[in-house]
């Protein structure tokens, strides 16, 4: 798929190094027609004029105006497409009741694949919208819903990981909502694995399969060992719920004996194209190990609140260079934009930083570590996240991919609001880290084709 | 000043109680001259028809389209408006840089009157846009832009509560910032005072003055006591910062043997109308005195991520039917809207009860104490800020008066999803709680005027 190339000239922020914010002042960013950035130019460099001469000419320039900036677009580590229609609702009650009255119904209703293409389609609008360029998403167990994903996303432009998820242990799985069995859990997913690469056959997809057992408590030893034999074979993405909560945590442990990171590993599912949901409480050799393999943490900070017992480990994690990006956790988290994340990451590292407790003394309040700073959050949610995925994007790059974002500061219902005789261009990317809306995003592309805007 | 009635029809959602919401599917509003609430009738009632028709005739009528609902207005208990500037900037900074770097300069400025007109009104504007009706404000120590923010207020039609800033400690404050003396703060303070007074001299004004100690380490104790006897000269409204992080509660201890708020209630400035901001460190005789006063507590979760070492209490002070409501805490917390403030809540809420530390066990983490809900959330944003100011707006009740939100779901840049199929009333509640910005508030009245839309 080629598209007419373009060239863009305006300031970009990125953080192509987690801790390394570089403005990129009034650059020029030509992309080809695969989609690439080609070549990025700084004012005054010789060949600046000419290639904003001819691109003004062709008709193929895209100029910023006065309080726009370019970010690179956000990537999406966990989210679960099905539980769209209930984002923002049902969190006020007990996790048992959120599982068994809401969520395994609502996700029991993609049998009917028409209503999958009818959500999906309104999701994958509404996360562009926000700014998600790239999304690793949970689907269910069906096979074809999961595949009207695939194709929704490949449709509309979103840089995809789709996982039909495998859960088949009918102890911890509702009879109205498994796969039947191990054979068939595997057998399925090797389907929709094989059937995402007829969908999307180029040398570079957009959309791609991911492994997915929903956690280790909802499947089988077989269907694990299965699942793990055809991340072997296919050497394609996994992704799995790691270490949420107190109770996930103690499950793993009591049934193998063995931390749930180490199971995981045990069953061949803990590889470079791993991503661990959560992971709040994995220990220091779980890291270790998870470094080791070149596995990848989506920490979810909105939804640890409401459904983990802890804060993930996140400043430990970063120290160790483990891979790291952002999550939503959809609808376990209920906002969809990872803006929102940045500033949940920031709040909670903060937090476990600082303790909550005030009747405690300040040295028993919080655990040791710095904080993370706004950069580190952006990073989390752009680089991090595509490092974590093996992609080619979330930084200005020639080479990468370009996935990115105008955000418009003057917008209207904006709430970024800068002071041009005050404010440094650091002081306007922290403005923009911490109040940018959904109505701030002006334009969305994805490997150069613009999906919103 | 009177306005033309008018009458609204439409489903309202408000939190009367404090943990309970009522749900005014299809009312009808009648709103008098006066701005106040002068009927609230059920569909189906007799008189229901003709008003509904008489309004029609009158042109009066406003009805709500579908995917509208109506709000109380919000309650901000606790602002910086010379701030304004540097919201969502230098947060990355320990404090000791954030106030005499950035904070102190900045708040100097206001000298310039024409720089304050300039800042204010852009601020009002922008809160009223973000469903702000009602703010109680920091303003500097100038009396002269103190008053601009006043007026400003009163111009553009926002409810407000307007403190000029008392502080003269030379020890404490910078020598370009601050009362030149107690006898200046307490004058200064007086003659604002009163120019509030003969600027909006209704029977019920809509913006206030209020007596503003920054907090006691800045003050001396001649400025304390003298503030406090205009608090009993002319019972207006106190605010101040309390106990709001280890730091400022050592202090006051040190220099009084004794707590923040009891120093407080010691100089006459704990009353009905006193509204402490943060209060995180208060102990339960605390409380008590709190209670017993009828003062009430300015929440604000989000800047006591940045600049407080622990959580407020919540719970405990709920459970004691203190009056509490939130505030933003604008530029020590990034975000203007109370809807963030009201996610903010929950968040903390929820991390105070089940800690953050996952090396800790369970029983040792978090603090005792159920978490909120997302009613009392909102309760806290409207009718909770509403009583702890004694004022009559914060819920929909004959006799109040009408400050309220028209919530647009269906607005472009919505992440309120609603799906009329599955979602009940408390749903769609529960979702515009959770994800309501400023780009789904269509409308805006404070008082019966429409100040936004």
């Amino acid at each position: 798929m080629t598209k007419e190339p373009f060239t863009l000239i305006g300031t970009a922020f990125h953080t192509p190094e987690r801790c390394r914010l570089e403005v990129l002042q009034d650059h020029l960013f030509s992309v080809d027609a695969q989609g690439r950035i080609a070549e990025i130019l700084a004012p005054g460099r010789p060949e600046y004029e000419a290639r904003a001469n001819a691109a003004r000419q062709a008709g193929t320039l895209v100029l910023l105006a006065d309080g726009q900036f370019l970010l690179p677009g956000l990537v999406d580590l966990h989210i679960h497409a099905p539980q769209w229609p209930q984002m923002g609702k049902a969190l006020d009650v007990p996790l048992e009741v959120w599982l068994q009255k809401y969520t395994f119904p609502l996700e029991a209703r993609y049998a009917d694949v028409d209503y999958a293409r009818e959500v999906y389609a309104d999701l994958v609008d509404n996360l562009l919208a926000n700014g998600t360029t790239t999304a690793l998403y949970f689907a269910t167990v069906h096979v074809d819903a999961s595949l009207a994903l695939a194709e929704t996303c490949l449709a509309k432009g979103q840089r995809a990981l789709v996982g039909k998820v495998a859960m088949d242990d009918p102890e911890q799985c509702p009879p109205f909502y498994r796969d039947a069995d191990a054979t068939s859990a595997v057998a399925d997913t090797r389907r929709f694995i094989e059937a995402v690469k007829v969908l999307d056959p180029q040398e570079r997809p957009l959309v791609q399969p991911a492994i997915t057992p929903r956690f280790i408590p909802s499947c089988t030893d077989a269907a694990l060992q299965g699942l793990g034999e055809l991340a072997t074979e296919f050497g394609c993405h996994v992704q799995t719920h790691c270490s949420e909560s107190d109770w996930a945590k103690q499950f793993v442990e009591a049934r193998f004996g063995q931390t749930d990171a180490a199971s995981l590993g045990g069953f061949g599912l803990l590889t470079r194209h791993t991503i661990l949901a959560h992971s709040n409480f994995i220990n220091e050799p779980d890291m270790d190990l998870i470094k080791e393999k070149g596995a990848g943490v989506a920490h979810c900070p909105l939804s640890n609140v409401y459904f983990a017992n802890a804060a993930f480990p996140l400043r430990a994690a970063l120290d160790r260079q483990m891979h790291v990006g952002l999550g939503t956790d959809i609808s376990g988290g209920y906002s969809p934009s990872l803006f929102d994340g940045c500033r949940h990451a920031l709040s909670t590292s903060r937090t476990l930083q600082s303790g909550v407790h005030a009747g405690l003394p300040p040295e028993q309040r919080g655990a040791p570590g710095e904080p993370i700073t706004h950069q580190e959050a952006f990073w989390l949610a752009t680089a991090g996240g595509a490092e974590a995925l093996d992609l080619p994007t979330g930084s200005f790059r020639v080479g990468h991919e370009f996935d990115a974002l105008l955000i418009d500061t003057k917008a209207k219902a904006s709430n970024i609001h800068i002071n041009a005789a005050d404010d440094t261009l650091e002081d306007v990317f922290q403005k923009i880290v911490l109040n940018a809306a959904r109505a701030n995003i002006a334009m969305v592309w994805v490997r150069g084709r613009m999906v919103v805007g």
